[in-house]
């Protein structure tokens, strides 16, 4: 590895001083360490592939932390890390304790906001132009988004109020030329549209024509720094693009793998006073081989062989409950033809590809849109289908309201399946699902199932479609318990806890996947304390059972557990249904106590929430030894 | 009034048999009914008279409720409301028991879904029209929406689906006319080109010229039924609207008040087999004087004299909480520089006028765009500013996830202003702010303030600002409670409640809103009943304070009351922070038990809660008597 340039930058100010060529040797050696590192951890290998000579040609233009880089999803930002001084511990990336796979601004003064989640970074961008208006300093803000995340409803209303603003930013659409045929929605198709267009004028155009006008609208919105007017001719401008018509010059697709052109656009762009989309043509895994073969595998990945790109580690063999609810969802799609599934651009994340090749026509992929996706779920019900939306807990939180008026109020047969609830390792604060129970919870005709394995699992989507009305069932990320799936789901009664061990002592009363550590704990409350628990599988986090609760009481302590945070949750929402009953036995509630959580292994953060089986037994230990104090 | 041709309307089929000047004849009656019945019980009439034509015309070629009418936020309605059998009961209009001033799906048959918030008919419609493909029917869908809310996120994510999905649906932009320069955005910038434009165009083409290309993109998206093709071309296409470029096929504007004009357009759009968004150019208040030259003030009034379109009834004497909010946010901007203000097109709604008028930088109004709104303000915390939002809390649902991810998880300096909290009264189920508390309390770095009157309020916004961090302040519509508010606002100790009234017997836990009951409660069970009731007002929904809960636990029961629903609510806060400290005083939690609650005034639907000083008592006394039964 001696005399890489890469162990030369300590920060992107280093990259100023690096030719072209340099520059080139540069992305081959980030491409190199993080398909080294990667291959150890797993991660988001092709998009961070892809955006790799983006980030050098953004860095090598602008003065960061000064000027600032914004990420959207943040996924792509791994070349980002490197050369923002954590070279030295990328190889902790995404490991507990180790550096986050996300920008995280308690990280580094280089990552601008906690990027995770879609279509946030015109937004931020927005309001931190404005906030240099106002100050009125010079520092350039530069953001990225990619065609995906850029159909995002919050996007769009960002462009809009960009549009309208006027002030100056970089938009850098990065438009993934391996996701254009797999996207969905009529943005992409247009993208695709103008990128063909384009392309064929870029050719026509090699006699150095240019195309000098910028049509009434691109005139009347865009007002240029007289100095930059004339390199702003270069722009081959796409009078077709829509983005113009929201008042944001466009520049042509420009090939986003080479440094020399991206430089040469953005450098103008950054020049401009007004909003400038500069759109780049990036190939998902670019430059490794089997990542640009399988971009949707190196999406996401575990570790992998660096030859041939095929994975390492055990091979799995519990399936996981995504894999479950995906064979669930097509029986159940089988037997009933109302059962239509939506995703949010996540059909494999959510397990939904055998459904959609099944019945490609009851499937439906809105993109990154989760309020359109309970929107149109909303209106399939009232056309009278049972649609399933299948989206993980953390992207739900993007359509409460549409979960409340569009689905809950009118009481429509609308079924949720949350996907990701809970802790979700290594993808950390942006990601982990722990407030569905409560945003769920909060909503008057919602039911709430926390299944606790997968045969539960079964049983849950197979009560919600019965059921009918919104019911929401939230299972975790990774594989399930292993406990066989049986070919006829049953209905589960409605509102009802099932005892899954006997005890007098004490009562734990658990939610989902926090059944297991819970039935552990007190199998070592019996063998190591001589306590007696009793464990309920309370398989509804709404409606609470009223008769495990004041079973419950009749025991000297109550214990709750869930893997999601305690203000509104299910915890909560037993010791509401106590008071009710006039119940006053002691109760602790377990979960994750008004903290968010980072990322790292599963049972590492489990531990540290206090949430596995020894964390579970210290606390009614704990408890119980308080409540003898005082009564002595 | 006899001799009305509104009086033989029993069903929108009976439009069909009406001739063109009938339904001119018909649309003026129905215009004397609106301004007739809402100068009495106060409404949304500016909108509902820009709509009458739209809704005729609609009516007298669909055949509904088979072929479905979906509205847009919906307050817009009432000709709809007045046609679909609605006309006897439309006096009773937003009453107590009335009919709702919202379509409502539990009111009738025509009203499809329940609308009230913005941008979502799109998404509505676009399930529907799937429900229709897959089975295989053939209703027409028509959805309205206008052009403030059609920047929402929520009906782009919609746009982008339908015009992938190209399921026949027409869409009707109902564009204001009056609105177009008050409202926000780029877009609305480009629809006012657009109708400039084309109004040129169509002043040009009065020899009957036809422009029939609809451009690459058009024709490849757009496939038109064969029988339609040629009466489509009598579209005046505007090739330059952004809408084409998502695959939807676009009127020129039309006006929307000549019922011939808009039958004539509709009649085409409704045989196409794709998406058409035809573009109604419409006056708020149209054919009502006051209301047209004054449509802001009669976008939601109180009753009014109908010669002179002044308000009648009592004149205000007490301030409502968003005009001493509105004050307050100018005297803290005054002292502090960083402090911004965001709306969500609501600047009078929210009291911003005051700020935007002497702040004009330091003003923005993001449109309907609440998600962009959270994280525009995000981007300001994060440039050093200190943005309030202030949004009412029904539309902040809309911006969860940008509250839990950009604004809380960096900890940033976002003050939330959530007006309208609790019960709003008479626009009823889709208006009312049950949620804000338990939305919020769920978020780690959250803090929630629960201002009991106006002085309170002041303190609140002072504190927040001064705390940092994100922190919401939520208080209710109307009138506040008429104490003097004093010139210096203080800061308010965190965490820490406010002992109103002292007592021995029972401890009244109260946030907010609800204080003022309590007391009362609390008066009249000292006077009539002989029990000592201790009120506190809470101040702080999180943290809760553990003090004024361990100091209520040596009572023999605590009450917590609050205007907003019981699960996850400030009550449930106070019993988890019982559970924690150990403490086992009967507690009961009054609140919105897992409910919606319907339009009317205030007082009578607070008294169906048993949220009135009335309901607090009798459940005191009921809980009490219970305890000494089971203690007997």
């Amino acid at each position: 590895m001696a005399g890489r340039i890469l162990d030369c930058i300590s920060s992107p100010a280093d990259l100023k001083l690096l030719s072209d060529s340099d520059l080139k040797i540069l992305a081959r050696e980030i491409r190199e360490e993080i398909i080294t590192v990667t291959s150890k951890t797993g991660g988001h290998v092709a998009s961070s592939l892809g955006a790799v000579e983006t980030i050098l040609a953004v860095y090598s233009l602008i003065n960061a932390p000064k000027d600032k880089f914004i990420f959207d999803v943040g996924h792509q930002a791994y070349a980002h890390k490197i050369i923002t001084g954590r070279l030295g511990q990328f190889h902790t990336l995404r490991q507990y304790g180790g550096i986050s796979g996300f920008p995280r601004p308690d990280e580094s003064p280089y990552d601008v906001h906690p990027s995770g989640h879609a279509s946030d970074s015109i937004s931020i961008g927005v309001g931190m132009a404005k906030a240099r208006q106002l100050r009125g300093t010079d520092e350039k803000i530069v953001v990225l988004i990619g065609d995906a995340s850029i159909s995002g409803g919050m996007a769009f209303e960002a462009l809009n109020t960009i549009g309208q603003l006027q002030l100056p930013m970089v938009i850098i659409l990065n438009d993934n030329e391996m996701s254009i045929s797999k996207n969905v929605g009529a943005l992409v198709k247009h993208l695709g549209q103008v990128r063909a267009s384009a392309r064929y004028r870029q050719a026509r155009d090699q006699a150095q024509e240019i195309l000098e006008d910028g049509g009434p609208l691109g005139k009347s919105f865009v007002s240029l720094g007289r100095n930059v007017k004339e390199s702003m001719k270069q722009f081959v401008v796409p009078h077709t693009m829509m983005f113009e018509q929201l008042g944001i010059l466009c520049t042509p697709p420009i090939n986003g793998h080479s440094i020399p052109e991206i430089k040469s656009v953005l450098r103008t762009a950054l020049a401009a006073d007004g909003p400038v989309l500069v759109h780049l043509v990036t190939r998902k895994g670019a430059g490794y081989g089997p990542a640009e073969r399988d971009p949707e595998r190196f999406h996401g990945v575990g570790p992998y062989d660096i030859k041939t790109g095929a994975a390492v580690g055990k091979p799995k063999t519990v399936p996981t409950y995504t894999d479950v609810f995906g064979k669930a969802i097509v029986r159940e799609a089988e037997r009933d033809k109302r059962i239509v599934a939506i995703t949010a651009a996540m059909r494999d994340g959510t397990g939904l590809r055998p459904f959609s090749e099944k019945f490609p026509q009851r499937f439906v992929d809105v993109g990154i849109a989760e309020e359109n996706a309970i929107g149109m779920a909303s209106g399939l019900a009232i056309g009278g289908f049972k649609p399933v939306v299948a989206i993980y807990s953390t992207f739900l939180q993007r359509a409460v309201d549409q979960t409340i008026i569009d689905a809950s109020l009118p009481k429509l047969n609308v079924a949720f399946a949350i996907d990701r609830a809970g802790v979700v390792g290594a993808d950390g604060a942006t990601h982990h699902g722990l407030f569905d129970i409560s945003y769920m919870r909060m909503i008057p005709n919602m039911r709430v199932i926390t299944p606790s394995d997968e045969a539960e699992l079964t049983y849950a989507l197979h009560t919600a479609l019965e059921l009918g009305g919104p019911v929401a069932i939230r299972y975790p990320r990774g594989a399930a318990m292993g406990v066989p799936v049986p070919d006829e789901p049953k209905m589960l009664p409605l509102g009802k806890g099932d005892i899954r061990r006997e005890g007098t002592d004490v009562a734990i009363l658990a939610f989902g996947n926090m059944v297991k550590p819970s039935l552990e704990a007190a199998e070592r409350l019996q063998d190591e304390d001589g306590i007696s628990a009793r464990v309920v599988d309370m398989r509804w986090a709404k409606p609470i059972d009223p008769d495990a609760v004041s079973h419950a009481a009749k025991t000297k302590l109550i214990i709750t557990v869930e893997d999601g945070i305690i203000a509104g949750g299910a915890g909560e929402g037993v010791i509401e249904v106590m008071a009710r009953l006039g119940e006053t036995t002691p109760v602790i509630t377990l979960g994750v106590n008004d903290r968010f959580v980072q990322h790292g292994a599963v049972n590492l953060l489990m531990r540290d929430l206090g949430l596995d089986a020894d964390g579970i037994r210290a606390s009614i230990l704990k408890k119980l030894a308080e409540l003898e104090d005082s009564d002595a």
